[in-house]
Formats: structure tokens, C-alpha cells, sequence
């Protein structure tokens, strides 16, 4: 294996944010779990602000709003729903969805945002994904993609350019998956699948498990 | 303008790599305070260990050691040469341009390294990013590259990722590439042009200059 | 510096157009003196009959309307606008989008036609340029994309192939920009930085100023 | 059909060149007569000095330059070899091909070139290529790339976006095409398709026959 | 010319689909016909279960109802129309149009799908595509793209992957084309093009006429 | 997860490949085993004639020579070296190794190649498969990349479109793989990282275990 990550030289970037406001913007319940759960608990542990927007509840919402929050309390993030009732992101207009994530940004005042990626296959996320690069324009904050999510697969290019080290949170981020009983084991599709993922992306960096990212733009120094 | 960077939230990057050693590879003098001298001025007056390494020194070798020299010494950098005398990165087979990156790799254990971009269209340049990318398989390191670079005007695709924030560095970045005489004032080019470069990119993240960069993959935490 | 363009041994290909309609579409007001302002006061100084067509007004439209007239004026172009009232490119579909250019399109008989890039980040811009794609079916002609236009700084690849030397006509492209006291000077947002990047264009081909643009399809000879 | 060319508003480039010095390089006998030599018979009827540049002749060198001289004199052009005797372009390193191309520049300060295409398959096309794109820094001139040249099939994406009509000199083309007779009629392979694939390239523009060249860089005006 | 197919040493892959179902999904009536018409009535005549599913009928509803049917009837193909009436698929939501094709492969349990690719320039055939991506999520089918389609041309890039030797039904495929006179023989538009292309296409495996296909996803073994 | 491939529709493409000789190309011992080593196991069992090229042994060649004769055993493939004694990839040019793969394809006139893919890292692996292309052009044969090989973790983009189920022969690739000892576990190298990979690519086809492999041509039907 690579050498370990704790004989990496320089710091970690969780001091970065730890006094900050970061928002993660997931299209529908359970793709922040799915995407980021265990960078968005280590930054939550570490003292950051974490703030998770989901955009639309497709259906069946009282079940999958309260799975939502059991999730994010979990990760130790607060829950933030953008869109009332039954209306679908399909429902609304591009700038419609862009005056939306203007209106929280505006208001968290992040220093990172983490959203959907551009290569994503599901329409909704991709329309997270376009309206989120739009928000860039009035404020300067960390822009990340995170890896495409999906109950069940389907093959999507992806190339993280940024790793998290996720070995002391992937147990809470398996655990905030799982609570979204009704798109898991509800349907018999098996959650393991994402800790093999996460061993993965761990080998690119010498750690036991991590998320990848890829990085739209951000501040150096 | 965005809103400036003293607004943004998060902290610097710079103090990831303040106890450390930062390496720079550029194929021949002058390429790296073109792509990346602000960054590296930057860097050092945070008390970092910047190591600019020259691959090769195409001819009039006296003058341009001496010009390497001078700016090296501008920046506040340790510089080295890796290839002695008259040789080309041409005369190396790639095997043995990865071996002598290995060599600088294991020898100083740099927590990130900057070099050539994928998109180069210099040879040499090329050679030189590939050979990078190939150091990565012993030892992790956040690894960055910069504009490409070139005296003379041939546009290349480049979208940078990352920015460093130079306006306390532009001059010192100026002075650096204008020690490389033999380049420029002594063939009538204009240096001005790299400071409407700075002062581009620094509009991106709304500061007054800076550089911009490719990640090619870094731990973010 | 490369060699002056002075030195070309070609000839402009301003000629090319000089008796005939050359339509350039922009989303909205100010999109197309930002992309591609400096071609277009050549093309009308030079004798080319040039439509200025914008899509949309997506609000204050009698203020945006008169800046609009005002900077067409200082071009020297014709201007048109496409939608009418308050409706906003959004409130139609794809297929009357492709309507409304085909119809231009039949009016006009353009020789060339300039519109927003492939990579642009605001929808309604890609929604324009996805439009005059589909126009090309009926009729040929010069298919030429502006650089991405934006008030607010958000990196957007693009890769420029073709230039216009726009020494001559800088001054009047700025004047264009200004123009639209609404988004630039009301808002606090310096323009020269518009300057500073013909001057980078420019540098490409040896001339003082430039507007870079991508050719889509083309009649050579 | 699109339009007839007839139609077409704009003037045609051919008097762009018409007076000037055109060069075509090629790396091997045959190659530009398969990817611009419709094009490079135009330019010559229309009065241009056009020189077509083969790099190499990598085997059978009586037979295969006796030929070459027929298919020149065929299209109206001055034949230059580049590298003497039985070498071959791999047998030199790049900057010793980028040397060529820069004396050879020098000499005929071209308003135009005509080279290979960045997605060759073939390590000696794309070796010129590279090499033509580094002769940019020198010197300004328009840069087009022909399409991928083969004698037997490989499939290389390639994506033109600009074309010329070579109604007129298609015959030409075929026989400059057939003048080399080791590659192909004794060869057994028939090169109708070629015809083929012009009416196809016809098709984009309306006319009859043509070439599709993409745009490395131009000088519109 | 390549070696002939025949000469392959490898058994055709028609016998895989023989005894099942595949389904072949165009925006409009004569999509199918231009991009896969001859694949369809191979697997037709080789015992595959071929349904052709057009999506909408954009117009003159029963005219060109009746010539899909004539098409289909020529290769062999049952016919489904999926939008009832004249609206468009631009009337459509994403996810509805997801929910119909979701509902069709649910119903037919496809072993191939034949839809647009990626790159389509009409905003109708890419929406298609994507929504046939989506399908994938519930159930595996290998997933091909067929060459953009159109009756007048525009250049879109396309870079097949797989070819269908169609050497004994590219006269079916013609005539197929042919039944859609409202598109072709009406408007002066003639097919012989795409014969034309057939034979490009061939030269690419050795065979007389073929068609190209991109890969999504397929099982190998 | 998936609905099980047991489910799938169509017939397994092995057949196809039954009495067939099949060529799998690795720049150096262990790369096929670790990219496509159960997929040559399955095609092995099933009848078909696979070869194993290794084209160069970089050092210990006594030792790297016997454990690629135990892989290939468990495998039950033929092996072969294509270059003689200690020189390397980089000893050769480009045309030498053409020439290579040219005799072996002529000796060999396999059905299917599968080599390294387009993106890999490693200079040596990218020659492979530059040569492999040319390769294609005197004779027809499936070609397919398999993913990249490495035994210390570098990320390379690569985008899988065709898979191979091997739940039946990961058990044998491992112990190919492991047959290496010098580069796996006298360095320390866990191995197990490739049977999770197989898991994570067996997902996307409902398998426990695949391979995924890029296309480059095949022939479909």
C-alpha cells in the first residue's frame, strides 16, 4: 500500500472550516448520505457549521423526511428542506432553482459548498449540479462535487481530484445511509456496497476509507 | 468584483504547508516563475521549504544557471538541477526521468508538488508532467500544475481549479521572471503581459492577482 | 512578441462579409458587447450589415432596453429584440427557441452567425447556443461562439481558434459595455477588466487587442 | 440538400492565399494528397505558392519520391523532402523535427499550414503535428489540421469545422491519389473511397465534394 | 481493403439476441430507420423480437403514422407509438419521459436497447437518450447509441464503437427511409446519402455496407 | 442491487470466442493478470485459445519469468515473451513495436485483443496500446482496453462499457496474481484490493464479480 496517511507532512484542511458555515446540497433525501456522509460528519466533529439542503422529497414525504433527519443527526449536521410539498426540481424553472440556492448562500454565507457532479445521469442532479455553479457568481466559496449517488447502478464517469479520509466516520456514514430504510432495506438492496467503495477511494491515499471529490474551484491560499 | 478574499471565510491553505517542503519541477530555467513564482514566493515567506528543481538547461548554460540562480534567490527558494551538463530531456527515456524524480521524491518527502499540466505543448513540458504523474505510485503528495508556460504566445487549453492569491507576491514574481534576461528584455519581449495574467485569474476569486492551478489530486482532510 | 499582424501575409477576411448580413445573438442585453463587441463595430465599419438580435429582457426593460439601443448605436449595428414583454428564455420550450431563430434566420440570410460557446454556465446562454445549432439545418452558414459573458466572475473552459484583431475598435467595445450602466458601473463592477483581456487575446496574434472566438462550422473556400 | 454554396453570402477564403505562400507537411508520401490535396489544388489554381513538405520516406525511396513528384505535379505544387536518405521521423527527437519545421517556416513565411491532426493514430503523424503546433511560437499563421490518413481502415475520431468545396479538383485529388500506385492499385486496395468520403464532407456544406479541416488557430480579421 | 468479415474468425453475435426481445427507442418516426435500419431487420430475420418505439409524432399525425407503419412492415418490426396525440416530448417532463420508457422495459424485459447517443444537436433526441440512460437503473440490457440523426445535415461528432455488418438489408434500410416521403421524396431531400455512408462505415470491418454503434454498457460474458 | 444476470435476456458472448484464438498484450508480467485475468480464465475454460503476450521483463528476469509461467498456468493460457533479455519498452521505437504486434497478430489471427487502455499512466503501458491500435489496421479483430494496472495506487480516469462476469474465476485471478510474490508479497502489497474491485464492477451488471473493459472496435453482428 501507499505509505499511510499519517505520515503525510502537511496539515489537515479541517482546521480550514472548523469555525465555518459549509452547505451540502443533495438533490433528494439520502445523496448526502450517500455522497458525502462521512466528510460532512468529520467537519461536524471538527466544530464546522454543517448545513444539509435537500432540494425536493419526490414522494411519500413524512416517511422520508423523518429518515432525512434521523440522518443528519446522525452525521451531526443541521437539515434544511428547500422545496414545500409534493413538487418535484422538474417542476421548477432553471432560475428558479438558481434564486433558490442564491436566497441560502446569501444566507450561511459558506465557506465550501458540496453538491452533485457535472457528469451525473439523473436529470435532478444534474439540474443541482448547473444551479449551484450559477450561485458562484455572487460569492467566492470552495466549490466540491461529490461522487454521482444512486440506489441502484448505473455507470457514470468520475474523477475525484480530492480525498477525504473517512476511516473514523464511515461507521456513521453507513449508519446515516441506513436510515433511509425505504430505499434500502426496504427494497432488499444491500448498503455494504458503499464501504467497499469507500476502502477504494481509501487506497488512493494510504487510508482505510475515504470519499472522493472533485474540486470545481477553490481557494489555495 | 466578487467579494473579496478577506471575506471569505474559510482559512488559508498556506498554513498546511508552513513546516514543510514544497517541490517545484520545471523542465528548464524560467518555467516555474512563469507558472507558479508567486505561489513559491508565498509559500517560502510562510517558512516553508520550497525546492525549485530545473530538469535541464538547454545551452548557454553559464547564463542561465546564473539567471536560474537569481530568481531562486528572489523567491526565497533553494534551487536544484537535475540534469548535468548539455543534455536534453530528449537524450532520457521516460524510465529514467521517473527515476530521477523517485530520487528527489524519496529524498525530500515533500507534502506537494508543482509541476508541468497535462495539456502542455512542449515536449519536454509534457515529458516532464508524465513523469510526475508516475512519482505518485511511491508516496502521497498533493499534486498541482501550473499554467503552462512559454515565451513566445501558442494558446493551450488550461482551466485552473485552484488559486493562490499573489498580490503580495506579483512584484516578486515579476522580478524572478525578469531575471531570466536571456529570455526576454535581451530578445525584446514584454514581461507586463504575465501581470494582466495575474490580474485575470485574481479576478476569479476576487483578489487583485493571482495563480491559478490544476489539482490532480490532494488530501483535503 | 510574436511578429507583428502587420506581417501577415493573408488577407482579412473582413472582406468576406463586407456586403452581407451578419447576425450575432446574444441571451440578453450586454451579453453580446461583452463577447464579441470589438468584431462586430469592425464588421459594421467595414460595410457588413450587422444584426444585434437579444433574446430577452428578463426584467427592467425600459431602462435595459435604451442601454441596449445606446450601445448597438456606438457599434453601428442594427438591434433586435426576440422576445417580447417580460417572458424570460426559460418560459419556452427548446423547439420555439429553434423556431424563433429559424425564422431570423429566413429573414436575414446570414453570411455568419456569432452566438454563445457549448460550455457556457448560465442555461439560458446554452439554451441560445443549443438553438442556433439546430438553426444551422436549413441554411448555411459561418458558425461562430463568443467567449462566455458573465457580469460576475465564474471560470468557464473555453478554447478560442479563430481571432479578430480589435485594436481599432477596443475603445468602442468599452464604450458598448458601459453602456449598460445598469449591470456595471450602478453595480460597482469595474469594466477595464474586459480591456486587460483583449490585451491577453491579443498577445495570441501579435496585435494589441483581440476577441478570441471558436468556429463551429465554416466555409473555407 | 442544405443550400447550394452558390448561395452562400460571404466571399470565399481562396483570395486570402492568393498571393501568398501555403505550406502542407505531411510525414510521409501520400498523406497530404489523402487529407488536403483537393484543398491544395485549389489554392494552387487560384495563383497561392503552395509547397507540400513530406518529413520522411520510410522505405522503397526511388519509387515512392518518383511517385510523390507525380501526385505534386498533378496538384500544382513545389515537393520538398525534409529528412534525407533512409532515417526515419522516429529515429529524431522532437526538438530536432520542431527545428525543421522552424527553418523551414522561416524560409517560407507561410500564410497558412496545413498539417496533421492532434488524434492520429499513427506515432509518426502525430509526432508532426506536435512538432507543427511548437513552430506556432515563432511565428503567426493560419493552422488547420486534415483528417486522419490512412490506407487501410482504422477508425480516429475526428471532427472537422471547416471545409472547403474541391468540386472542381476532386479528380485531381483521386488521381494525385492514385499517382501513388506501390500503396494502393498494387496493393489491391481501391480508392473510391475516398470520393466516398468527399461527397459526404459535400454534404455538410451543400456542394458537391469537399475536405473538412479543423481550426487550430486562424486570423479572421 | 481490410480483410472480408467472412474471414473473422469470431461467431456473429445475432445469435445472442434470437430468441429475445430488443428494443430499438427514436425521438420521431424515421430516427430508427436512419441510425439502426439495418440492424433491425438483421436481428429481425435472425428470430430477435424487434419493437421499434417512437416517441412522438410531432405533426401531420396520420400521415406519418402510416409511413412508420410501411417502415416498420419493410424491416420486420413491431410498432409502438409512446405519446398519444400531438404533443411534443418537449411537453413532457424528464421524469415522466423516464416513467415511459421505465414502463416499457418493464414490459418487453429488452436484451438490447438502441437509442440516440450523447452528442445529439436536436434538444428532442437528447432527451431520449438521457432518459434511456436512466432505464438502466432497473434492469441491466446492453445499451447502444446510433449514429446522430437527420435529414438535413449538421456535423455532430459521433465516434462508433461496434459495427453491424448490413450488407444483405441496406436495401430494406433504404427502402424503409423511403416510406417517410412526407421527409425525403416531398421535400427533394434524396436518401442515396446514407447508402454512402453505409459504405464508409463498412470499410471500417472489411464488409460492403455496415452501421456504427457507440457502447453504454454491455455484458461480454 | 441488480436484477441477477442469471435473469439477463441474451446469450453469453464466450461462444462467440469458443474455438477462437484470443490475444491479451501486458507491457510486463503481472499487468494481464491484474486487468483482465478472470475474463481470460472464463475465455479459457470455455475452449477458446488464449495467449498471453508479456512484451518486456524490466529486471529479474529469471525470477518475473517464473511466476508469469505459474500465472499463466492457473489461468491455463499460453504465454509468451515478445522481447528478449533486459531491454525495456523504451528501447525500442514506436514502428519496432508495431512491428512486433503486427507478426504476432499475422502468426496468431486472433478473434478478439485486449491491451491496456488509452488513459494509463505508465509510458510503457500507453506505447502498448498506441502500438495496439496500429495493429489494427491489417487485419479485423474485437479490440478492447482493459482498466489500468498498477501495484501502487495511482487514480487514472477509466470508463468501462463492456463487462465480464467473473464470479467463477476471481478466485483464479487472485491466485495469478498472487503468483507474483515479487511485487505483491515480499512487498508487502495486499492483494485482496482487486477482489473488491471486482465486487464494485460486478454491481453494475448484477454479478458478484466482473471485469470492466473499454471498447475500442468490435463487430457486433
Amino acid at each position: 500500500m501507499n505509505q499511510p496517511v499519517a505520515a503525510f507532512a502537511g496539515r489537515s484542511l479541517l482546521s480550514r472550516y472548523t469555525a465555518c458555515t459549509v452547505l451540502a446540497i443533495g438533490a433528494h433525501p439520502d445523496d448526502l448520505e450517500l455522497g458525502v456522509g462521512g466528510t460532512l460528519a468529520r467537519l461536524a466533529r471538527a466544530g464546522a457549521h454543517v448545513v444539509m439542503a435537500v432540494v425536493s422529497v419526490p414522494g411519500d414525504r413524512e416517511r422520508r423526511t423523518a429518515e432525512a433527519r434521523a440522518a443528519a443527526a446522525i452525521l451531526g449536521c443541521e437539515l434544511r428542506f428547500l422545496i414545500e410539498g409534493a413538487r418535484r426540481i422538474d417542476d421548477f424553472k432553471p432560475y428558479q432553482l438558481v434564486g433558490m440556492l442564491d436566497e441560502l448562500v446569501a444566507d450561511l454565507s459558506p465557506a465550501a459548498v458540496f453538491t452533485h457532479s457535472a457528469s451525473e445521469f439523473h436529470r435532478d442532479h444534474a439540474s443541482v449540479y448547473e444551479a449551484t455553479v450559477s450561485a458562484q457568481r455572487l460569492r467566492f466559496f470552495d466549490f466540491f462535487s461529490y461522487h454521482p449517488t444512486m440506489c441502484r447502478p448505473v455507470p457514470v464517469p468520475f474523477n475525484p481530484r480530492a480525498y477525504v479520509d473517512i476511516s473514523e466516520t464511515v461507521d456513521a456514514k453507513l449508519e446515516a445511509i441506513n436510515a433511509h430504510a425505504s430505499q434500502f432495506s426496504c427494497r432488499g438492496i444491500d448498503t455494504e456496497v458503499y464501504r467497499d467503495f469507500a476502502r477504494l477511494h481509501g487506497r488512493m491515499i494510504g487510508a482505510k476509507y475515504a470519499e472522493g471529490l472533485d474540486v470545481g474551484r477553490m481557494l489555495l491560499a
